[in-house]
């Protein structure tokens, strides 16, 4: 029986590339696409599709132990490309959120991760003042940024889609995220280029451009219609969609970029399915839709 | 018995101000806020209310009649702040876009209405070529600026939320659109500053001052989370939501804009709602979240 594209159901565009083929060389899954795996079965599943890095949450780690989940990737010959999360600094209680993060910047060092992803925080409740929480951002990411230095994690701001500027991150653009990280050493602070969050800016281009040096990771999915209620599940595979992300892709390289592309898609029915098959066409929409067509 | 806030339930925080109140000077309805009512009860409602202005839309103007709702407006002693809306520039077919544009651009000369409302289209069906689509809006603007111009109509580029540039419009910052309107006087195009697309940029303020000469309409809602499905309908009652309204109204007075406040709100609560209720709301929260505060 022939493939068939996870979740559309189309028949497979191309066979399904093998383990070790070398257009997988920067290929990485981001737990959050498959959460119906926990550490082990990521891991598992990833070495037989061949799939290089995965991108690793800090619950699903928490619950399989952090040591554990180090030695799970290390002894398959995977690494992790992302940590997620850091961040959710906008709120009232800058002491807590700050021990969080120097929490979350300790297991992204024991896991090898090189970037720990901020995802910077809403308006707090009741609050009209965007500034005042851009301000304070920028102000704990300066208790932050020595600290992940020294354990030699790089802190990668992602500016979120601005329809999340209320509830997720008050961190709209990638030219705000460079602002951000401006005053700190590539080596602490860094930006995550996501399409999915970025592919509508004017200035994208742009921007990654002059974000190189600063790109700790590049992830993409693809943005697909209508819109769920909620807005936050409802991200598609790459190429079910309009975003162009060869074109992203190629402007990330071409400002130095050549880190592991990562696959971050929220979506309920990737996490309902099976989840082999949803690697197995995440493998194929890479070479498809993501890399350089094949002549 | 005291009146309530529309859709809130919630008791209304101060009188409902009565025609003639000064601070309703400004104050203008958009009729999709309330399109329960066609023209000549918009009109009729809104002159009861003391709101000296409306919004009005192509489809309601078409079933009332052009001529008729001109002079229903102008019996009222009101005024038109805005005609919605043209544009939709993006899709293959640029011949017939611009005849509809071009008999859009005399309906709102016939109304007496200062602007056209340009929404630009999203991205054609299947298309990933956003600076593609982004280039056909500029170049078919070229057409109809001056056509506009000579008819005494600004064309008013309205930036949607990104959250709309795969569907509705790939015009999504004020900056994008200063770019756009540019070349041309600012007789003939201008832009509209709508605090539900352009409250999130974290350069909201600086657009707003280079736009100085160039704010055809200034328009307000607030955000409100859930978003619903297809986040069309889900903007809020101003002081419902996280914008500070105030302060991008400020912005654009500091900017020289004198003109009308126009409440789009597009919300199935209101225009299920009594229309003369969600009036009053209008009226009330305008002056509680919109003006200054009174001492």
């Amino acid at each position: 029986m022939s493939a068939v594209d996870v979740p559309s159901g189309r028949p497979a565009g191309i066979p399904t590339p093998r383990p070790g083929d070398p257009r997988l060389a920067r290929l990485s899954v981001n737990q959050a696409t498959v959460k119906q795996w926990d550490v082990a079965a990521l891991v598992r599943g990833c070495a037989a599709a061949g799939v290089p890095a995965v991108g690793l949450w800090r619950e699903p780690v928490a619950a399989a132990g952090l040591a554990r989940s180090a030695k799970l990737v290390r002894d398959a010959g995977l690494r992790v490309s992302s940590y997620c999360r850091g961040g959710f600094l906008t709120g009232p209680d800058g002491a807590a959120a700050l021990a969080d993060n120097r929490a979350a910047i300790d297991e992204a060092a024991e896991l090898g991760a090189p970037c720990l992803v901020m995802v910077v925080g809403g308006l707090p409740e009741g609050s009209r003042d965007l500034p005042g929480a851009r301000a304070r951002v920028a102000e704990r990411l300066a208790e932050l940024a020595p600290y992940a230095g020294e354990r030699g994690v790089r802190l990668a701001l992602e500016p979120l889609h601005p329809m999340f500027c209320a509830d997720r991150a008050v961190l709209s653009t990638l030219g705000q995220a460079l602002d951000l990280a401006e005053p700190f050493p590539a080596e602490q602070v860094g930006v995550v280029v996501d399409a999915y969050h970025v592919w509508w800016d004017p200035q994208v281009e742009r921007r990654i451009a002059q974000a190189a040096g600063r790109i700790a990771s590049f992830q993409v999915c693809d943005w697909v219609l209508p819109l769920p209620a909620d807005v936050l599940n409802g991200r598609g595979m790459a190429g079910d969609g309009c975003i162009d992300l060869r074109a992203l892709r190629r402007s990330a390289e071409a400002a130095g970029y050549t880190g592991d592309i990562e696959v971050e898609i929220f979506n309920d029915a990737l996490t309902q399915a099976d989840a082999d098959a949803v690697v197995a066409t995440i493998a194929r929409r890479h070479i498809e839709h993501v890399l350089e067509p094949e002549v």
